[in-house]
């Protein structure tokens, strides 16, 4: 049968706090022993641990530990706020931000909002109601303005990856999205392509403007231009719906995410066109998926996981003061994979 | 210029625990105002605001809800530890078990251990001082004995996806890997494969000798066995060494998962033989990567989400009624994928 386990702090109208001494003393034991006891790390006979626990449970014994995130105000633990761990993206950027927490001692409490405002805002409520330091922020929903205005000055927080428009005063951390659509421009360029058809993300996220931007002024040709939400759903329904019409009438297609990429290259496949001997495509991200994918996608490299490394590091250099970050800006620098998808456009099979 | 950030609970030795009257009254503002510079919700005049934090510092007002936490000896807050978060299979088993804590209230940290046993070592000390109140444990990596068996019984831990030889009294959720090898065992011998080269996993980690197991079993035909590490690099490894030295002499491979799958086709493709007209291949997990990669891998399907869902919901039904949870297993139902990578043995090119 398992142990009772004990309970920490019932009372906190003690005099002075007890301490592990106190403890000790009523118990008839050392203070080792109730460390012991309390750690789990060394075995400790079933009846003293017992008599130890019922101890701590009876003065409000406040482990060290505990104690001192009490006193210092800090629980020694802040939030990371993403839409959709299972993206690979946002992995890769969890587990840099993870790192970061880490070398710090700080635990990263995982906020995964699938897009739900709601949840957002219960999410939110833990930085207000200082049950964590800090909150890394790097939702890739259309940006929560007035919530993360309400907090932005007050509370220690830092933007990953995602600006969040009007938002003065922030910690910012992001990839350099105009820099990545330039890339892709002048690639398509580069081989012959004077049309293209671009998907892009919601207008109200910064980093897909920028990459859209970026594409158009280094691209210099045609750009017909359809706005999807970043999912592979709209990829593929943006093209399929240009095809039933008729036809796509560009020779390259630039999705401004991996998940619209390949949502494209499904519409195209089932279309019967070919990937890329009857059209190039072009994405943005470089999730794992995009090097498995058929054919092997060309697109941006961005460094997620530096991204949140960034981010975090920066983010705590305030925490561990007690100071709210004041405004500063990190672009990192993004990287052009290419890959099977794009192709010359004088080697096109329907040209 | 931000706030001065407040700090909570400096003086725990005051013979009462200051209430949000005293902090009002002391400030000459009414509890709403106090509640309002605390929570951030409602902007407060900043004079206001700073005298009213003075007060809080002065007198240690410790707000409820983290007066909650210390008083019910818990923090609300568990963690997760896993491998490697980039891995898709683990970031869903997350998303699974963040939404499981998140509908408790619950906050979830993410105890990323990047396969290094001093990381945790450090993480697993997090439920040894108490500042987690549970942790629901899916380490891939050959696992801890020893470190969890000091914990076993004594906190609140659930095993989510991997068991650990030789731990008893466990609350454990796992797909059934058995029956996930045996299905493609049978999938592979209905097609006519007599031949198969099998890619396991650690011989210390069960959940892939399960797998063996069930496959071993349900194939029935010859298995030239090559143990390898779940990594990408293995499974290339371990096909291109076969390769190397005269062939592979099969018609079929089973990776214990899909990485390994997929360092598989790699190794055969570079050695210019086509899956699935040369040779099929099959693998385990069903990751985001394996319906995108070419050709689309014939796979086991996890439930990672309700895996990790499962094991935390279990976890926290114990962890909120303060008891360390009995032994008792979930076996989640896996699903087989079929897709392109596999074929009759009977239309292989070179038989």
């Amino acid at each position: 049968m398992p142990p009772e386990p004990y309970t920490v702090g019932r009372q906190v109208s003690v005099r002075r706090p007890a301490s592990i001494k106190d403890v000790a003393a009523a118990a008839g034991v050392s203070p080792t022993t109730v460390s012991h006891v309390l750690s789990g790390n060394r075995p400790v006979n079933e009846h003293t641990a017992a008599r130890v626990r019922s101890v701590v449970n009876r003065l409000g014994y406040v482990p060290a530990s505990l104690a001192r995130s009490l006193q210092a105000g800090s629980t020694s633990v802040i939030g990371l706020l993403i839409p959709d761990i299972s993206n690979t993206f946002f992995a890769e950027l969890a587990k840099g931000a993870e790192d970061a927490a880490h070398d710090l001692g700080y635990g990263l409490i995982l906020c995964n909002t699938e897009f739900d405002a709601d949840r957002e805002d219960r999410y939110l409520g833990m930085i207000r109601s200082r049950f964590i330091d800090g909150m890394v922020y790097a939702s890739g929903s259309p940006p929560s303005r007035r919530r993360l205005e309400a907090l932005m000055g007050k509370f220690p927080i830092a933007l990953a990856d995602e600006e969040v428009e009007g938002l003065q005063g922030a910690l910012i951390a992001t990839a350099d999205h105009e820099a990545g659509g330039r890339l892709v421009g002048e690639h398509l360029r580069a081989l012959g392509h004077r049309r293209a058809l671009m998907l892009t993300g919601p207008r109200a996220l910064k980093s897909g403007v920028a990459r859209a931007q970026g594409f158009v002024r280094a691209f210099g040709g045609e750009v017909v231009e359809r706005v999807g939400d970043f999912k592979e759903s709209s990829g593929y329904r943006l093209v399929a719906d240009l095809l039933d019409r008729g036809g796509l009438d560009c020779t390259a297609v630039f999705a401004a995410n991996d998940l619209m990429a390949f949502g494209a290259l499904t519409a195209l496949r089932e279309a019967g066109l070919s990937v890329p001997d009857d059209i190039s495509v072009a994405g943005f991200d470089d999730i794992r998926a995009a090097s498995l994918a058929h054919p092997p996608l060309t697109t941006v490299h961005q460094p997620a996981y530096d991204v949140g490394r960034t981010a975090t590091a920066q983010l705590l250099q305030y925490v561990t003061r007690g100071e709210v970050p004041p405004a500063s800006r990190h672009t990192l620098p993004v990287e052009l994979k290419v890959r099977g998808s794009t192709a010359p456009a004088t080697a096109l099979r329907h040209r």
